[in-house]
């Protein structure tokens, strides 16, 4: 198929893992990817890098999109408050953690969605999924129908009767499953980025690090 | 009242008319306000300084975000397209203007609700109104009521049930009435800028300037 007929899709790449196998798993699926991350403040920028990386491995277009988000209250961008201590995965998902950036989900959707109907793509991946990160409000299934049911009034697309669809092909999948089923599509996981600390090797105790940990266990890799 | 007691909001401020009617609202209805403006890469940069000086003249806390937008398209955004040639007041609104820029709003509200969670602001007010701009699909009522309904799924302000109110407030006034009652506000009109192009006089012949000189003629200031 010629790439101009093919359909096309905005991925959200952090650069970890998960947005990794939603990648491909877009290109499997047919998709023509246009792949956005986020220079959002993260103490953590060698995920930019990952997804850049990513990106020019699949040879699909990368844009790197500046935000500004208030610093005040996550740990995940203000380097004064500490990353949660290293805990037992039990414990992770159980409550909405001191990463949390408020409406982050919310905001990166809304500026994919720009992106979307910019370019005329119908479809929006992201990789959240929801069985470790409970925790967050906005890696929920609830979330994203509403999400989509909003984009279809607020937008051009959507009230021309073509609503742009966001998916979350990995929301119910555990961390194991995630890791076979990117081994499956060839996803060059040593090129992903997950730790929360943007040290010179990943810190091993963030949520993320142990978490990344879990998944390759588990899949036995 | 002091005011650490008063309740919080966060005010979308482009330094335009209908957002300055809003704030003094607002602030009338006993909000203590936060305001926000965005450089998007808007094509008139004047606003943002209108912006600045209308909330340093209510005091009150005043914000520049920078968010990056694809710049394809739009030509508010965009100064290789040309903005609408002068057009009858009647053809305003009948269409999706060569304006319109992609998800505006609803990255607006949803970096706002983000700034209101993080400082713990209970509503938003957006000085949107659907009367004069009823081409850009959020700036409509469902719109608004499926975004509240999504922040309360999305945030965790929603999940601990305090979700957060969105407030369209000049929504359904014309112009005239919007003028007549940011008057009976002070709202100092005269710092306002609304003209899409940045250049040392409005160009009058935009859009936004055909509709504000419409609201004050109208309102017979």
């Amino acid at each position: 198929m010629k790439k101009s007929l093919k359909k096309k899709a905005i991925v959200l790449l952090s650069g970890g893992m998960d947005s990794a196998t939603c990648l491909y798993l877009a290109k499997k699926r047919g998709y023509r990817c246009f792949c956005l991350s986020f220079d959002y403040g993260q103490r953590n920028k060698k995920e930019l890098l990952a997804a850049r990386t990513i990106a020019r491995c699949v040879k699909v277009r990368w844009q790197k999109v500046r935000v500004d988000f208030p610093k005040e209250k996550s740990a995940l961008l203000d380097k004064k408050l500490a990353l949660p201590k290293k805990r037992n995965i039990e414990a992770i998902g159980n409550d909405i953690p001191r990463t949390y950036v408020p409406a982050r989900n919310i905001i990166f959707l809304s500026i994919a969605a720009s992106y979307a109907e910019t370019i005329g793509a119908e479809a929006v991946f992201i990789g959240a999924h929801s069985q470790d990160f409970s925790g967050y409000p906005d890696c929920r299934k609830e979330f994203f129908e509403k999400f989509q049911t909003m984009l279809a009034t607020g937008t051009r697309a959507g009230v021309e009767g073509k609503a742009i669809k966001v998916f979350a092909p990995l929301l119910d999948m555990t961390k194991k499953k995630i890791v076979l089923l990117g081994a499956s599509l060839d996803v060059p996981y040593h090129l992903t980025w997950s730790c929360y600390e943007g040290g010179k090797k990943p810190c091993g105790v963030c949520d993320a690090c142990i978490l990344r940990e879990k998944g390759f266990m588990e899949a036995g890799l």
